[in-house]
């Protein structure tokens, strides 16, 4: 085969009417009387290949060889469709590449299952134990690559924004909050735990850095199966200080969401739409409620009293999204102001009404997108909650040295990846939205075939 | 205080003659007679302020609180220096600020130790032990600056490659090479594992996305303290498919890191001056020597015979890299063409001389970078190399169902962020390039003062 460059199926409507080499997997094959069709898949995207035997028996011949996932190296020509022919859901429909070289670089066995429609109609455990082969799916693919725009999306806004980038650590050496949700790991005969949440980490590193973001891992020993929940998940965090308010959280937190639903919309048309997924609405003021205001109007709509309650349920969050859908266009609304004592010692209280804090989620389509708020600055105040709290603080030492010498007043929050991939793609369980997903029944192989 | 727009220290000189509101954290206060001069550290820089009770007795009289560390707010007007008196070692070096009013947003605590000099004189366990209050030293800064720029870099070359961005799994199912060096994690009853390296996940993603690369951890249960290793370390991992041979993933390689080499030399001018570093020296070709020629080269000048060794060692790594250095003036060299059996059973065997495989390290001053090169992608193959390496082709299941349908043949390579960063700043100890390192003596807290 002559030595070339290769040319990826997005690029080759620029070179009509030359030969160019082009690379990638069979997608489809279809033999229609005398001619032969193919998809070829790269990593630009789809492109159909003719292997006619009057212009090369050779090829034609190669080409009987075929099957689905074969990877091959294919010389050809380029040549415009008649406009009939032109597919408008492929970024190289304008074309097709006439076939006068094939080679195969790799065989495959045959599928367990039809790879080649637009959908891939398997069950999600299925999808999941082959996660190798499934992944290859433009669908499934579509979903990552909106994943990784996602997170790009992030890091970009925080950088433009003077944020530092910082690497959290997995490893923890103890559980300052809250219990048994956590993986223990034998960590050279003494106990450590994997990271539930990089939050000490990430207010040492703001005292130091003043503002921060970090993309991370963050680990949840749930003992439940949910559609929402993932044992590892990719944590987007930022904290920022000199602050005056927590409203300047809640605003950089409306601030990066914006951005990355513009990033989203623009470099992911080809995605939303084989997932025929609509982004959610984001109006010019994103609707802000208290959580009493919020249980007031959950009452004030459905009768159903939740008035008092120490938090919103999930029944709670998608009634409050729906009221909110339908009033204000808005498919997001930001929650604040929770009992202080039934969130985490660090939560800065309202000083006005102390037993309520200035912690924030940020909901979107009934879901809990963010959570965040102003947290606590001064070591008395801090030193105070935490005796209050009944934690040890010896295990938490390190956090509090950085606030016994000086932290300016500070706020921060938290994103999840895969929950934000899920809902911008309409996804109905978060194990699709991550690639290697672990739960407590299965990391990659199902444990319930593991002795 | 009169409510105004903070200006960061690294602006102020855009603002001479006119007052601006600064914030950040005292560094130094010095009196000098009826003077007090202040050293203001913010995310900027460093910025001096002048508090003279002439100008406002007020500042002064609250100036006089002021100790190191305590978090202010400043109003003041922007003054130029007299040319004898600009510091060209701060970037607000031309300016200073003459305090009318100054307000203190959080007091510290006594210093466990002097941070108000250049040089921050602790033994690394009382640097460790103290991190949350070391982080603000400015040559600490500058070490966490340099690592955020390599990794910044690391993504932003990757993606001009057209390289598709995954994260990368933490918790794996099990252990397919290597040994007892794992953290085990206990995992809703059942046995998991940190994972050592997303290898094979690399792998699986490049099967679907042809050029992939993750910044992830991988995790090292060493039970043993050297200044190179840590138990858990920050991996930038890439990984290509459609190669014709290793000599591009070598390619590949060079030029990222010549790409990180310049953005850190353009961008951390500051950091490098601070640790008195001089980066890496990279030549136009850098240097290639199969294992046995850089064996063959260690004999022939100082005598010692490690020729017929399957890997280079510590001592070897010095020697061939002075030697490189004294023939080229390079700093780096690749080294490839190790012992087949020695290695990974997925590295690519050498065609012609199937004892030796197609895996390569890159060394720069005496320490590995980089490890990486050709893997096998054909199945056969590689079910043939499971088997030969007694490996349980059942643990492994879903990376050889990757290569079962159709692989291309195919590259990679991993850096660690923290050595990376060490060499380049010319550390001692690879400690103080992790912000809060993992081994077997530490976890934040010394083991040895847990229970």
């Amino acid at each position: 085969m002559v030595k070339q460059a290769r040319v990826l199926s997005s690029e080759a409507a620029k070179f009509v009417g030359e030969k160019i080499l082009l690379k990638g997997w069979v997608r489809i094959r279809r033999d229609h009387g005398k001619l032969i069709f193919l998809d070829i898949r790269d990593r630009g995207g789809i492109i159909q290949v003719v292997v006619n035997p009057k212009v090369s028996e050779k090829a034609y011949k190669q080409a009987l060889e075929l099957k689905p996932e074969y990877v091959v190296s294919i010389i050809g020509k380029v040549n415009k469709r008649p406009e009939n022919a032109v597919n408008k859901d492929i970024v190289s429909g304008t074309v097709e590449l006439e076939a006068t070289d094939i080679e195969i670089l790799a065989k495959a066995d045959v599928l367990p299952f039809d790879m080649g429609s637009e959908e891939l109609n398997l069950e999600l455990p299925t999808l999941l134990d082959h996660r190798a082969l499934t992944l290859r799916h433009p669908k499934i693919q579509a979903i990552f690559k909106v994943q990784a725009v996602i997170i790009d999306a992030f890091r970009e806004f925080f950088k433009k924004e003077g944020f530092f980038e910082f690497q959290a650590p997995s490893i923890a050496p103890a559980v300052a909050e809250g219990g048994a949700e956590v993986f223990q790991v034998d960590y050279f005969g003494h106990k450590a735990y994997l990271s539930q949440s990089p939050q000490l980490y990430k207010q040492i590193v703001m005292s130091a850095f003043e503002r921060v973001f970090s993309v991370n891992k963050i680990f949840r020993a749930e003992p439940s199966v949910t559609t929402r929940h993932l044992a590892e998940v990719v944590s987007l965090d930022a904290e920022m200080g000199f602050i005056e308010s927590w409203i300047e959280v809640k605003d950089m937190a409306d601030a990066v969401v914006r951005f990355i639903l513009e990033r989203v919309e623009k470099e992911c048309k080809y995605e939303l739409k084989l997932h025929n997924a609509t982004l959610p609405k984001i109006i010019a003021k994103t609707p802000v409620l208290s959580l009493k205001e919020a249980q007031e109007k959950i009452f004030k709509h459905s009768g159903r009293d939740v008035r008092g309650g120490k938090d919103l349920n999930p029944e709670d969050e998608r009634e409050i999204c729906s009221l909110i859908k339908e009033e204000t266009g808005s498919d997001f609304v930001f929650v604040y102001g929770y009992p202080t004592k039934n969130k985490p010692f660090y939560v800065y209280p309202n000083p006005e009404e102390p037993e309520y804090n200035e912690g924030m989620d940020l909901l979107c389509r009934g879901i809990e997108w963010l959570s965040g708020g102003r947290r606590i600055n001064d070591y008395n105040q801090l030193t105070k909650h935490v005796k209050e709290w009944n934690l040890d603080p010896k295990k938490i030492s390190m956090f509090l040295e950085a606030f016994r010498y000086g932290v300016p007043p500070e706020g921060g929050f938290a994103f999840g990846a895969e929950r934000m991939t899920m809902q911008m793609l309409e996804l109905r369980n978060v194990r699709e939205a991550s690639m290697f997903p672990r739960d407590m029944e299965r990391v990659d192989e199902r444990l319930s075939n593991l002795k």
